[in-house]
């Protein structure tokens, strides 16, 4: 059992190193299981399909991204803090994978619209995190009563300029931060209570 | 002089007209001159170049899309009000015409992103009626003290996701004017004096 688990793993890690390396076109159950010097087979027998493996490298990559901003979500900081800090750690690191490798984000850009499930599932593990923050502050009194649900669907909303992968190609522009701090300060004023 | 003004608009209202049945790659000098039933040089003599008068009709067309919402932003309605009505506005105006006419509306968004001069100047023009509205709400005391470029331009950002071209394909979606009100009530709230 562990021996596989960790096959998995292994599979999914090479994978990634195929993709870093070679890009989208080169990696297929043959790519990686000749990358692992093994036979096709063996990848098969977890991964029947080329969109079966392309879905489980996707999900470990966007899982990884989360677990930072879980970290910040499960903080014992105030409300209005953590999630400045969740939003700002949010739009830094997608803009600095965007920034420092657009080759390989645009191999993950490709992948998620190829994996609209599991992009699906990640977009509720986010808004499950902002959702948790904005309870912290409903409780703590320094957010206005308002829909947990509904309030954590709106920020995320908010920053889609900041978040959106169709857009990274803003990211590079002079101004972006400051523009990023201006929606973070009006977003945590809208939920401030009064 | 009246002759020359009528004859640039006769010009770009048939530009628009071919560009509506026939696509942008039939839109040159040559097609719109031969539509018009006048020697290309006539055309030539007021549009040096397809590029200039591709640049005018994009021009054209966003100062249209700019007219309803400027009567918004001149309007006697209290601020937090009229931006409500000017963010639906915007929002809806651009989501019909991305989805009546998805065709029109991709061969639009082509001639913007040639055109990026233009559609700067259109930003600007927004960003100050977004202005005038923070203003209005400053004087009347509605909104909490914040620099008005700083707040018109968090405004205009954080509604990016219902805005920006590149997203237009998410505007059919069932829940998204259920998350335009979402974004809309915290940005009107984040700007409220409290």
């Amino acid at each position: 059992m562990t021996k596989d688990v960790l096959r998995v793993e292994t599979i999914l890690t090479t994978t990634e190193d195929v993709l870093r390396r070679h890009g989208l076109a080169k990696a297929t159950v043959l790519d990686v299981a000749r990358a692992l010097g093994v036979s096709h087979g063996s990848v098969y027998r977890h991964f029947p399909s080329k969109a079966a493996l392309r879905g489980a490298v996707t999900r470990r990559w966007l899982t990884r991204a989360r677990a930072v901003l879980a970290t910040i979500a499960a903080s014992d900081d105030p409300a209005p803090e953590r999630l400045s800090r969740w939003l700002t750690a949010a739009f830094e690191s997608k803009r600095a994978k965007a920034l420092d490798d657009p080759e390989l984000f645009e191999t993950y850009r490709t992948l998620a619209v190829e994996h609209t499930d599991v992009v699906e599932e990640h977009v509720t593990e986010l808004l499950a995190q902002l959702r948790a923050i904005v309870e912290a502050g409903l409780a703590s009194g320094d957010f206005a009563p308002t829909p947990p649900d509904v309030a954590a669907r709106a920020v995320f909303d908010a920053v889609a300029r900041f978040q959106h992968p169709l857009l990274a190609s803003e990211w590079a522009r002079p101004g972006i931060g400051a523009e990023f701090d201006g929606v973070l300060g009006l977003v945590v004023r809208g939920l401030l209570a009064r």
